[in-house]
């Protein structure tokens, strides 16, 4: 998978240089088209459930005095990305900024000042080829955990996620390159926060329920994002996703199953849109005698619930709507841990069973 | 060793229970004896080189209008963390405090409030014992990825941290649980960032230069701080630290290598003395040429800097008082990243290396 995909990627940057040459060979200005990606062409694509990019495009001119500068930065960037593919390494984006920034000879000119320069034209990049930062060989921050009958090939290793004691697999951001060998799981559980995970990971849930435990960590990494697209992807696996019951809570879910305004250019590549949020709901509070271990929410619970409210993907949906509506109107907001008010096992031995048995999910 | 230190603890909670029944079989009023936390009692112990609680204790008495609430609250603690040890389970503070929270009968008083109330308590029965609270079974977040030659015995299974592929080791909080089996390496290297700990796993530096390869991802977890403690004291292989040239990577090493204030009363536990700092200085930045990829130091890292050449560990060092000056002086920083400005694996190949040969380490 990882050469296919590097093979792939190599060929598009290729493609791209032989354009510009070709451009110079036929006198023509050189020029890159890119998709914009302004607010103006973020688009909710309601078929396949997730934020996109529209149509609208621009071209960056070579010949140009407003663009020339930023022209020539795509091609650095374009070609150090070349390079870390034909030596097969990896790269973060300050990594890139600092191995790129240097002074123009005979002059003051720094090929980058800053890094807020360099990051743009990445994405640039990934919407032009219609690639992923991962694919460039570009690495993003780690975060997240995984636990379960799983195994992986990664550089030349054998993993058993199943065998890993107490600590876990830690999610790479180079998840696109691992090799999926074989999963003995029925769905896939995220939860939003590394005590639920510790929770669920010593009473062996994962084994008992046979499903894969990640642990995000709070807003989940691209790498893990990735990993949970490609599990449900390649092995039809169905995802649940457990967060706190409060705004954050429900947009780490939404996020998962949507994408993000901010990288709605990817959406199709790093989000599930077909998973579902098991819990905490303000109903289950009521339903599993929680109420004493709630939290008042603060203001900016109740205005981030509220504009939920208006997201097109809840305003469909009415148990998001009443569940929403609960927020507000109650004022209250329960994390995940409030399950420990029933006892420490209540989690995994009876919460959970429960709404998986019932399939009492959100969508 | 799990079930060693597990015992122990037990031991410890049951004789301060006894105690309790004790005063009370003799008609004295139940009290507890409690090390005194506040700074004028936090002492920097010179031979051990490292913060520490000096020997000013307080009685906590259940016949005292002001204490007896805490008094409860505290034995409430103490028996939730038994029932822990007991059951062979772990919960996180959190956890511990919606457990614990309930409203007494026949009233409005809950016996507990806020985590703020339990969180304390915790401490007080660690200071109390001479015990962590790893050992009481309370978890604290995670953090940090390992790699390396070495085998590991945890929860049934045996890990093999050289087998691991891009991803590593999570290392959990509960470190003290762990059976480290099987150490090949001459030292541990602990990076302060992710995107260094990408890089030199990558580079397979851990298995050119026969180390133990730890990323902290910022300030290091307990769980982490623990980790390198025990791979110093129970191997002997010493501990170099690598953060960025600026005050709060500094503040990093110190950490490691000295403890905190507010974690004072455990430092003998879970830091490291002898732990040097590898780099990166601002010394470097001229001798390795990486003027280029310096940034600006803003007024708060001025301000930290100028601190530090006041703090006991580093006022006696001439070289760390050089090095802090030359932060002060030149106003300048620099990231690890920025030793990808003369290459992306120089850090790899060429600087650490170098630094290593040269044992060009500041204590």
């Amino acid at each position: 998978m990882a050469d296919q995909t590097s093979k792939e990627t190599r060929k598009k940057l290729i493609a791209l240089g032989d354009k510009i040459v070709n451009d110079i060979e036929r006198s023509e200005n050189p020029n890159i088209e890119i998709p914009i990606r302004a607010l103006s062409n973020v688009v909710f694509d309601k078929k396949a459930n997730q934020l996109t990019l529209g149509n609208k495009t621009s071209k960056r001119y070579y010949f140009n005095v407003a663009h020339s500068k930023k022209f020539m930065q795509t091609m650095m960037v374009a070609s150090f990305c070349k390079s870390l593919l034909d030596n097969s390494i990896h790269a973060s984006i300050r990594d890139m900024y600092y191995n790129l920034k240097r002074t123009l000879p005979d002059s003051d000119e720094n090929t980058i000042d800053e890094q807020s320069e360099s990051d743009p034209l990445i994405v640039d990049i990934e919407v032009a080829l219609d690639i992923l930062r991962e694919q460039l060989h570009l690495t993003t921050d780690r975060k997240g955990i995984v636990a379960g009958n799983v195994i992986i090939q990664d550089r030349g290793d054998s993993i058993d996620w199943s065998k890993l004691g107490s600590g876990g697999w830690s999610i790479p951001s180079t998840v696109e390159e691992i090799d999926i060998k074989k999963v003995d799981a029925d769905f896939v559980l995220v939860v939003e926060k590394n005590a639920g995970f510790e929770r669920l990971h010593e009473d062996k849930f994962w084994q008992k329920h046979k499903s894969i435990l990640i642990g995000t960590g709070g807003q989940p990494s691209r790498g893990t994002r990735l990993l949970i697209q490609r599990l449900h992807d390649e092995f039809k696996l169905p995802v649940y996703v457990f967060c706190d019951a409060d705004a954050y809570g429900v947009y780490i879910y939404s996020v998962i199953k949507s994408g993000s305004i901010s990288l709605a250019h990817v959406s199709d590549r790093i989000s599930t849109p077909s998973a579902k949020f098991i819990g905490l709901t303000i109903s289950d509070v009521f339903e599993y005698d929680l109420k004493k271990a709630t939290i008042k929410a603060k203001d900016v619970d109740i205005k981030r619930a509220k504009e939920m409210l208006e997201y097109e993907w809840f305003k469909k949906n009415p148990r998001w709507q009443k569940e929403l509506n609960l927020m507000v109107e109650k004022g209250i907001k329960a994390e995940i841990e409030a399950l420990s008010h029933r006892g420490l096992k209540f989690m995994s031995e009876e919460y959970l069973p429960d709404k998986l048995k019932k399939k009492n999910f959100l969508d």
